[in-house]
């Protein structure tokens, strides 16, 4: 399963909005095939190892399967993999969590044993929902799974108070920033950030075949033609206001204009209008976007907090003291610390000279968790 | 060499301000005699792993042994080591760094070989180092090693505006930090931490047989009598005012009160009046302080970055953002990134539901190492 894993890790920046699987036939301790799901439309992980494995003189009699996803049952854009594992007949079929896709859910374990193929679930299922946290999220929560991405000082000044922010963290961190885009479905940024810096959002340090779209909240649909940010394909803009004139303008260009209605819970005399953080999410799910890589002012990245939008912070710290400067996140002041939204560490590791803390919200990973196992009311039906 | 520098931070807490050394007895590839240094006035660990071996029935022929420490060559409360090493007569001496104090330098190695010993030096020096920065930063630069323990939010908030920061880090921060207390010599804090808090500052999550002395900084003498931070024994206030009345009021109860200079290159129009760090930190010094803990607000941390008197960060970090707050450290604003001081990260550990991260000023750190080196000067001469 662990090579299973790699796989699926190694196909991270390819199929969306596929979920990405690994696969692997083994035999006597031997790999005899093994595979990973390629770009949306053409072969998912299991197929790939059939494959593979036909291709070394293999034959799957005997052997067992470690998928990191259930097999799916369904006609989506390919055919069934549960047929092609039930023709190649391996002896055992093991997977790491079932498929949340309502359309599987289950059913792939279920034609896999109806067809006399012995089934185990659950290996390795929080390190499989990590790969796909963004998947299991649109298709259980119909929200994409978000992270927000912040380059800091150790105080937590993520730029000079006169806006200076580069380079606060080094090549190592920003590598590995640009790993995290190349990985979502959906950059999303704000007006101010594209007005103070106009940054292009894109994927540049890694290497990548497919670039993630990138999206702007722009409340009042303030923003320039030549933003940098709208220039390659699929850019997004989300704004409360209504200018047919320059949405028809931007719809020629194939960028999407999504008006978005403004938030009535916000707080009145906000120096920045809001518009619905939640019908956004909801609005980017149903447009196939499993994982939202968020790159931010404070404002917004205080917005998106406050509106309970954000599964996971990745921060990015230099070492070194900055005293005055612009903050992570505006919140609303507190008087006391009981009911602070407490994330949990998941994982620190040092890039180059800086430090990258990786925390998320318990609460949504344990719900994403629940879903992908049996205690999941959709899953007890299905089996 | 591993197992000598386990014995000397099991000496973390005790023999101030002695360094803490380890020392062991190798023969054939087995332990004969193991020992770490004693309380001030009692024995050196040299003498304590050669007690050890004789009470194990063994001798020292054919043995190597490995010392975290240059072994003393003058007779301080103590007999040199070196006479009671020649005497043993052990084959081969190895220890990771020499000692920095002018009375040894090199002489204790001199002596050995003299006498025939095989010696070999350098092996660990940087581990060992970081047992005791500051026992050679006080007899190398005339100052104190210290330290800056923070506890904050992700976003670098160490308290809310109200002032609430009771219980940002957990129970496991709590106790390392009380750790890091219990190997210092003095806990040092400032006069607005005292009137906030009234904190007592002396050890307790960790068991110790030596509690460090408690300082404050408060220019202005506004202390009450009954501070908490002045109970115990030996705290020590350092002030920029007279007050000769309250002064032989606080002698009596055997607090020091010292007499700093204001600091003449502080920024005018500061909310509050500032000594000189510089001047604090070699009277601490010059009164056998190897090392300082430094737990304070923001106002005196920025002023000891200012006068580059820290040379370590220990910042617990907690996973949650508190958005407006308590700063770490007051600091100049800055117009460029250029020239911000920067620290290096040299360790990141979990310490329960909070991380911890260490950093420190690179220079500092290896102007230390320099001066246990041969590169010395004064050492180059001693050989």
């Amino acid at each position: 399963m662990r090579q299973a894993l790699a796989l699926a890790e190694g196909a991270l920046y390819v199929p969306s909005p596929n979920p990405r699987v690994g696969c692997v036939l083994v035999r006597d301790a031997k790999v005899i095939g093994a595979g990973a799901t390629q770009r949306v439309g053409s072969h998912h992980a299991e197929v790939m190892a059939l494959k593979d494995m036909a291709a070394r003189g293999n034959d799957a009699s005997g052997a067992t399967m470690y998928i990191t996803l259930e097999p799916c049952s369904h006609h989506g854009r390919t055919p069934p993999c549960v047929d092609a594992i039930i023709a190649a007949r391996p002896t055992r079929v093991v997977f790491a969590h079932f498929d949340p896709n309502p359309s599987v859910a289950g059913r792939g374990m279920r034609r896999l044993r109806e067809a006399g193929i012995v089934v185990d679930v659950g290996i390795c299922a929080d390190e499989a929902l990590a790969i796909n946290p963004g998947f299991v999220s649109r298709m259980t929560r119909a929200l994409p799974y978000v992270w927000m991405k912040i380059a800091a000082s150790l105080d937590g000044k993520t730029g000079l108070t006169n806006g200076v922010s580069q380079w606060i963290t080094g090549p190592e961190a920003r590598a590995d920033g640009h790993h995290w885009r190349a990985r979502s479905c959906v950059v999303l940024t704000g007006i101010g950030t594209v007005r103070a810096d106009n940054p292009k959002m894109n994927v540049r340090h890694v290497v990548t075949a497919r670039q993630p779209r990138r999206a702007v909240i722009d409340p009042g649909f303030e923003i320039n033609d030549d933003a940098a940010v709208l220039s390659g394909e699929g850019a997004i803009v989300f704004t409360g206001d209504q200018n047919a004139e320059k949405a028809a303008r931007f719809a020629d260009r194939g960028i999407t204009v999504v008006n978005v209605p403004e938030d009535s819970s916000a707080p009145a005399g906000q120096a920045r209008r809001r518009i619905d953080m939640r019908a956004m999410m909801r609005w980017l799910a149903e447009h196939d976007t499993n994982e939202v890589h968020v790159e931010a002012g404070s404002g917004l990245n205080g917005a998106l907090l406050q509106a309970d939008c954000v599964d996971e912070l990745l921060v990015y710290m230099a070492p070194m003291l900055l005293g005055e400067g612009l903050s992570m996140a505006q919140l609303p002041s507190l008087t006391k610390l009981e009911g602070v939204q407490r994330f949990e560490f998941t994982d620190v590791t040092r890039f180059g000279a800086d430090v990258r803390l990786r925390a998320r919200i318990a609460s949504h990973w344990q719900e994403l968790m629940q879903k992908i196992h049996l205690t999941q009311p959709g899953l007890d039906k299905a089996l």
